[in-house]
């Protein structure tokens, strides 16, 4: 970086790209520094977790998802402009071409540091019929507020959710407050394609007893379309499913076609290729958030995961870096929880199958346990199930389903998991106990005794590693 | 151990005692092991965590807080002698004096290994009048019953409960059951002794929100007792205040006096001296749970926690190693979690002043956030508070006091600390992230970046150590 002013150009005004910009902006001021973010969509900065709370009308003002404003942001000298599109990247000429999508108008704007922060994009399948009225993705701000209105004007009576990931499934609780029990249409075995199949089991049971319909195995072929051109129908190759509302639970994909068109490296995952200080392969350029790769730091693969703690965390990685820190962003475990209805899932690290693609030995154990002291009033069941590596007994991953108070309990997971814990580490770990918190074992250190017996390291004969009186 | 038929003799048949026992029968079947358990009171293997809430009406039936009766031990083949009470050891001659408390009839039993688990007693203060009825100590089955009677039967209009720990504070809330608002006296300066000052005044606050009467710096130098014996007003050095029932809340001390009579090493914590082995200094006997002292794995000190869930492990490790295996108990950090009313407290590891007594140089960092998104209902508060040293920025300790949700997440913090983690080391811990859980930064996290901070990490510039992609 040389010692003038020079200019970062950020493309997506959201959590990866804001981030970035307002640690830079902290780290060097306006006469070293200038910034402007361009965003196709009309906010900035908001919490993209919640648009299904939004649908579902848990959260009435769209405000209360928004971080921050174009305004606050124009406060610490970052230029923000929405309803600008970047159309395409000229690394050897640090430019970029801009649409004004307001007036059609198009520019060159050129840069000295660009910051690739443009998301990702909802999962859309080519089949007849996918464009109709009354199909949604819900991936913005403003997809959100598209099926708001939609719903509101169209009051349906059927929905159709297509895909049962942890989008999908929100979306279909969100369908539960407009009075519509939706049907969901699953691709794969299981809902939460993340869990394994036996904990996947018991959310799809969970589902059936609130009155959803869930057709798993099943795959969605088109979309029958009314003469108004409103979907009407959900073919599958099993069925036709009638349909006011069809929404897409089907995930998302890395959106790096600006990247890949301007031949910045993209890697196997679909996302843009960065170091760990989230640099891309071309000079000048980084990527942070759902367009820019991870690496998963159980499996060491890399990996796409869309989800605003990491974009928050890269993009302010990004930022130090890009004002002449050195920061790091070193990995994600996979870390995920969701509530539908009154369960609640949660998952991090590898499931099994994972874990064994991986090359590891996987032993996977699951313990039924209840949320407090079985006699505490409002003792909830709680299902953990461990994945631990035969060779070596190291954790490898955990899941949790059950009720009120079940799935936080994923992050002491995580946390041993980051810290490389073995399973015979663990079964000693100090975690806290009283009766409105926990049974005596909590349900985590029941699986770890568990786990423990499965691998053939008996508790009761466990010599802990570390930590041993001198 | 002979490879013949050996004895084992346990004195006090609740966790630990049982604990050992259990695992000890599994291990060795009869033909190698007698097992016999001496207990001077009515109940085995109960939930003393679950007294206050017995008390409080809570939980109704005394039966759910019974884990195991003797009837089920007599199937495993231990002997389960209730209503028995040891009064003394010799070491030299291998045999335990006990009295029968129904006959009356006093005998000796002879062991080859002997596993002390006389738990606690509570703390009395030697004041005027603390042996007259209505004053009730509260830490057996037995003793949470006799309270329940009492109450029931003399229908208190004022409670007074002496001492502001953990277990005064259950059963403050206890009494709100009775339709009492009790009178808390403390000697210290805020309740929860283990917390920091600023912590403590939050829970003091609350509980005053609660009704309650918080009176601190305050020490009770006598009991008043009217004509007919029983308690009628609580008398600190600063005031007279009328009582129906009295409750001490003042703790408990490990019960070491049988082994110190015996001549077995006591500790300066004043509890049982063990190796991680859970052998006193003593040849064949054993010491586990309240009774036995435990190494703080943060501080190194010898230190006397009264916790069911080490009680618990203690006796396991015991148990093991009395059966002729290997196992070893680490140490504790202290992780303790209570709820008072809609109040949830928890803790871990140092607090300030037991760091720097520990010689460390701890920096104590307190922020507030709430459990849950800010914009989704049901969002609560919750301060966090971070204990680090200045001096390697090692975790050192953490608090929690918020509402529903709040206190769970100490575990995140105990298995870090377990780790010996840095705070550079778990500015990027993947915890887990949904609107109904959690704000985008979980306030752990933030907790973490704030402390950093203050450490003069500037978590921008932070390179988390370890895990660096290669």
């Amino acid at each position: 970086m040389s010692t003038g002013r020079s200019r970062l150009v950020v493309v997506g005004a959201d959590a990866a790209g804001m981030s970035a910009a307002s640690v830079a902006r902290r780290m060097l001021g306006h006469d070293r520094l200038e910034i402007v973010a361009f965003d196709r969509g009309g906010y900035t900065s908001y919490s993209a977790c919640g648009i299904p709370y939004l649908v579902g009308k848990e959260v009435e003002d769209v405000d209360d998802l928004i971080a921050r404003r174009p305004a606050q942001f124009e406060e610490m000298g970052i230029d923000v402009r929405l309803g600008h599109e970047v159309l395409g990247v000229d690394v050897a000429g640090r430019e970029v071409r801009v649409r004004d999508l307001g007036s059609g108008r198009e520019r060159n704007e050129g840069y000295d540091q660009l910051l690739l922060a443009t998301g990702a994009v909802p999962v859309r399948p080519a089949v007849p019929g996918i464009d109709a009225l009354g199909v949604h993705g819900v991936q913005t701000l403003d997809d959100g507020l598209a099926l708001r209105s939609w719903l509101a004007e169209v009051h349906p009576r059927r929905a159709v959710v297509v895909g049962a990931g942890y989008v999908g499934l929100e979306l279909a609780e969100a369908m539960c407050a407009w009075g519509v029990q939706p049907t969901v249409v699953e691709r794969g075995p299981a809902p939460m394609g993340g869990l394994d199949a036996d904990m996947g089991k018991l959310v799809a049971d969970a589902m059936v007893g609130f009155g959803m319909t869930v057709l798993t195995d099943e795959t969605v072929t088109g979309i029958e379309v009314d003469a108004a051109g409103r979907a009407r129908a959900v073919v599958t190759d099993q069925r036709s499913i009638p349909a006011d509302v069809v929404i897409l639970g089907l995930g998302v994909r890395p959106a790096a076609d600006l990247a890949a068109d301007a031949g910045i490296g993209v890697g196997r995952s679909g996302a843009i290729a960065v170091n760990p200080r989230m640099a891309t392969d071309t000079d000048g350029v980084w990527a942070a958030g759902d367009c820019a790769q991870k690496r998963h730091l159980v499996s060491g693969e890399a990996v796409a995961i869309a989800l605003g703690t990491y974009a928050n965390r890269e993009g302010r990685t990004a930022g130090a870096n890009i004002a002449g820190g050195d920061a790091s962003f070193p990995g994600v475990l996979g870390t995920a929880v969701s509530k539908i209805c009154s369960l609640e899932v949660a998952r991090t690290g590898l499931g099994e199958a994972d874990a064994a693609a991986a090359g590891f030995d996987p032993v996977g154990v699951a313990v039924d346990s209840t949320t407090r002291a079985g006699y505490y009033p409002g003792a909830k069941p709680i299902r953990v199930k461990l994945v631990a590596d035969a060779a070596g007994s190291r954790l490898l991953g955990a899941q949790i389903v059950g009720e009120e108070g079940a799935a936080k309990r994923i992050d002491v997971l995580a946390t041993a998991l980051w810290s490389e814990m073995t399973i015979p580490e663990m079964i000693n770990l100090d975690l806290s106990y009283a009766p409105p918190f926990s049974p005596l074992w909590d349900p985590v250190l029941i699986a770890v005794r568990k786990t423990a017996e499965r691998l053939g390291v008996d508790p009761a004969r466990a010599q802990p590693r570390g930590r041993q009186l001198p």
